[in-house]
């Protein structure tokens, strides 16, 4: 008897092999579901680009079999691409009451309308399809993030999203570190667990450490004190409300993302400010320096932050002054060094004492480190394990540690995305792939930026452009206007005529060698222009601008 | 009776509120000495820049005051703007053996004809002008660091250079702690030292360290093992070779700026490799994999590194294979990190074994923590501090330590490049300023991309290009030919004609219209296409463009 070919699949669309971008998509006969729908930022040689969002097309081509979208929690690497997935294509959405209410308002504001989001409370169960999905209170930067256990005819599969174990968050229950002991017990067919922070030894500290370190720098400020933070990590908004109470001041807050969350959040009840506590930014001066907090965003030192408005004098609503007092509570992310560096420097120079994560423990991270991922893994004790959320390093790194627990290194799948792995509740394996890629999106248009485009943004960027155009005649190819040469981005004109002027000429000898030899058609033309151009400039100032030459018939 | 005007001026030219191209004059009357004279590395926004240098302009218009050029070390960011320095100028250069060995290399690359260097020895006291100048042994990441103690008539000024402590370095004497001790008791006017690791608490470790790391890891390495690492840290190269040499393993050198590194090394005797150990890399596959290192370069995620070319399979000799060990031997210089990051993953993704220093310790720093930092204080205990080599947040750091080691605050200068600094033996102030900014190279071309030129990049970076030609004719402005659009960067055409079929009309109606309204004024039609198009596009697409029109008359 032939055996039957496995049923069950997993598929990661995003966030294996980078970091961003998480989604997965777990499917049985006719049901799909899909965990998390986010999206990432650019990478450095993507110009120009604003997000980068999951290729979808596998979604597309079996949307009939999709039962829902379940987010785990509500950072944008999670459900940043739901507008553009939602335009396409009417998928119910499922998630905790923060989770749903921060994809409310996205969605809003993308005209998306009428979603269907489905709230869902920890410790509750959900079917879809043939799927049960339990979902389980975590631990993270942001509130209500959960982990999901997926109970499938062939077993079942814990995804743990993104979490840390924290024994004492600052509200709410901790980590449901039963749940995984029962589950556990149970037995668990595949783990797909965080490998953000698997190169970091030992425990991620608790978020209410960082609650300390705010109250004993609030104690001895004399001034005002602004605080920039991620605008999703409510607790942490709220630990400097709490210090801010403490020493009796009022609160600000900044920064268009922060305004919003917080609303959000205070209106779902996950954020408590008391009252009278909050004012407008344009009542801050009516306070004495020493009764202020201003709560902002900018951790990251992107230029358009509330931060970095304030850093370079550009805020519409709010100077730094001398003895004001910033606190930058996060760390930057690879790849924004250089930018929160500028931005540390540009207040020091205004006279404002900062204090980053260098000087003071005003941060703490959001994921599991070793000691919990091990935690994790063994009260689990899965038959398979995926490792998820990271670059190939930290998929590799999470791939030993599982195997220095215990785990067989064929039961280990180290997988990149689009890669579908099939298990039985015996076996798994690897088999083929579906398409799965990076869609950029810059401006409105989605997907219409390429490799193309984007290397000529990058030969443009580095040497500039060259135009030249040349007006002939029809009949006899005979140059009537040009060549004129225009430049951008190359050198500077006006003290490089002489520059130009040799180009003009170089041009010019092209042409007449041209019409001499009867050569008249417009690519050979284009390409003796270019060809001498390039030469000539190479030799002349080692630069190599896009030449682009446009021939013009009259 | 009318004081006189101080006559000893420290002038920064490089170096201060950055890391990199440093430069300081010092100038009493009509002598000059300048310190080190560096490059930079260009920062993110500028494009397509290859290196930036000080502006040199004062020294220019002092030419005839300047007695030498005097270097503390050979590192690229004090000795990388001779070339273009020496160009201009022809000055005396005084180092120790390496310094000069590696600053001839460097002349000879870049065609610099007889240089006149000067070989100083540790101890050793030149006479420049009115200045003897005494060399002080140091310990840095770089072998034949020193010091300066300069005798100036007003008193002593003590320059560190780069430094760390190290008591038991590789080869040679650890720092002159004696020599420094005696300074002090001998009185120094003004300090100037190094900021840059002033935000770490403790001590650096020392160099040795990381021998101790490389041995436990060559004990147990079964295949070829690839150390990257900076090539002008030649202790850490020897440290190398001597773990090699102890695992009897034969060495390889590869990448140019290591192969020439090592070689003048070991020319000046630097560098000890013992005889027949060292092979070429072509003999490579003559010996067990368990008998090969190789030292090369590419420690900082440079694409055209050796490194990165064996980890995107893209090297000429050598092609890396599973079971490979790759050390990464430095850490990532801020805004290096992905870079860094994404050649971690290539290597790990081709099966060879990495380790980086989140993993092992196999880099230690070259610079003085804060404890080290105390300890050169208090050992000179100067009357004026300047601190140098840093980002502003670094001095001003380094000016609270000074304080808080006793110094009075108005006896510390925080300055930026080109301040004056006026000291007698009793007083010192800020006084004016001279010239002092970056000029960017670019190919051959010095100084001539400018901020124009920048913005013209970063917005071609961005959006692309939009080319509009059109022919009219002299007599009455009537079109002839055209509108043509040509676009790079923008969007991919194929996929977008209609956008560009729009786009055309847009500018066929600005055109009837202005024809219509009898306009032919160039600068006004010109005008005229611009707004429209980039409203349009901006309506449709979200985008802004440069946007080129170009008028041809027949």
């Amino acid at each position: 008897m032939a055996k039957k070919a496995p049923k069950l699949k997993i598929i990661p669309l995003g966030g294996l092999c980078e970091v961003g971008k998480n989604m997965t998509v777990i499917e049985y006969k006719n049901d799909i579901i899909v965990i998390d729908c986010g999206m990432s930022f650019p990478e450095e040689e993507m110009l120009g680009i604003d997000v980068v969002i999951p290729d979808s097309s596998y979604l597309e081509k079996n949307q009939e079999k999709i039962r829902g979208i379940v987010l785990t929690h509500g950072h944008e690497d999670h459900i940043g691409a739901l507008p553009y997935v939602l335009q396409k294509m009417d998928i119910p959405i499922y998630g905790t009451k923060l989770t749903l209410g921060l994809v409310e308002y996205k969605l809003k504001e993308r005209g998306i309308k009428n979603p269907k989001l489905n709230i869902v409370k920890p410790d509750q169960t959900i079917s879809l399809g043939c799927f049960d999905i339990e979902f389980i209170k975590t631990t993270h930067s942001i509130p209500d993030s959960v982990a999901l256990a997926i109970h499938t005819p062939e077993g079942l599969i814990v995804h743990t999203g993104d979490f840390k174990i924290d024994y004492t968050p600052i509200k709410g229950d901790a980590i449901n570190l039963h749940k995984f002991a029962e589950l556990g017990k149970q037995g668990v067919l595949v783990l797909m667990a965080d490998s953000t922070n698997v190169e970091r030894k030992g425990y991620t500290m608790s978020e209410r450490t960082v609650g300390t370190t705010f109250k004993n720098i609030f104690m001895s400020a004399e001034h005002r004190i602004i605080v920039a933070t991620f605008a999703s990590n409510i607790h942490r908004i709220q630990q400097i409300v709490d210090a801010a109470v403490m020493f009796d001041r009022k609160i600000v807050v900044s920064g268009r993302s922060m305004v919003n969350v917080a609303k959000v959040a205070m209106e779902l009840g996950y954020l408590d400010i008391p009252e009278g506590t909050l004012i407008d930014i344009r009542d801050m001066n009516k306070y004495p320096t020493d009764k202020i907090v201003v709560i902002t965003t900018g951790t990251q030192g992107e230029p358009m932050s509330a931060l970095s408005r304030l850093a370079s004098s550009d805020h519409r609503k709010m100077t730094l002054l001398p003895g004001d007092l910033v606190i930058i509570s996060a760390t930057p992310i690879p790849g924004n060094e250089k930018g929160v560096s500028k931005v540390i420097n540009q207040l020091f120079k205004k006279g404002v004492d900062v204090i980053y994560e260098a000087l003071a423990d005003v941060h703490v991270s959001g994921h599991a480190c070793q000691e919990e991922l091990k935690l994790i893994h063994s009260l689990i004790k899965p038959k398979f394990f995926i490792p998820v959320h990271g670059e190939y390093r930290h998929l590799k790194r999470h791939a030993e540690l599982a195997k220095e627990l215990g785990m067989d290194e064929e039961n280990v799948f180290i997988a990149k995305n689009g890669a579908v792995m099939e298990f039985t509740n015996e076996k798994g394996r690897f088999n083929s792939s579906v398409t799965a890629g990076k869609i950029l999106v810059d401006g409105l248009g989605v997907g219409d930026v390429g490799n193309i485009v984007l290397r000529d943004r990058k030969h443009l960027s580095e040497d500039g452009l060259i135009v030249i155009v040349v007006t002939i005649t029809k009949e006899d190819g005979k140059v009537v206007s040009g060549p004129d040469i225009i430049s951008r981005g190359f050198v500077y004109v006006r003290e490089s005529e002489d520059l130009m002027d040799e180009a003009r000429s170089i041009v010019k000898a092209v042409l007449e060698e041209c019409e001499k030899n009867k050569i008249t058609d417009w690519a050979t033309l284009k390409t003796r222009i270019k060809d001498a151009l390039r030469d000539f400039l190479y030799e002349k100032i080692k630069r190599n601008p896009m030449i682009l030459p446009i021939i013009m018939e009259v």
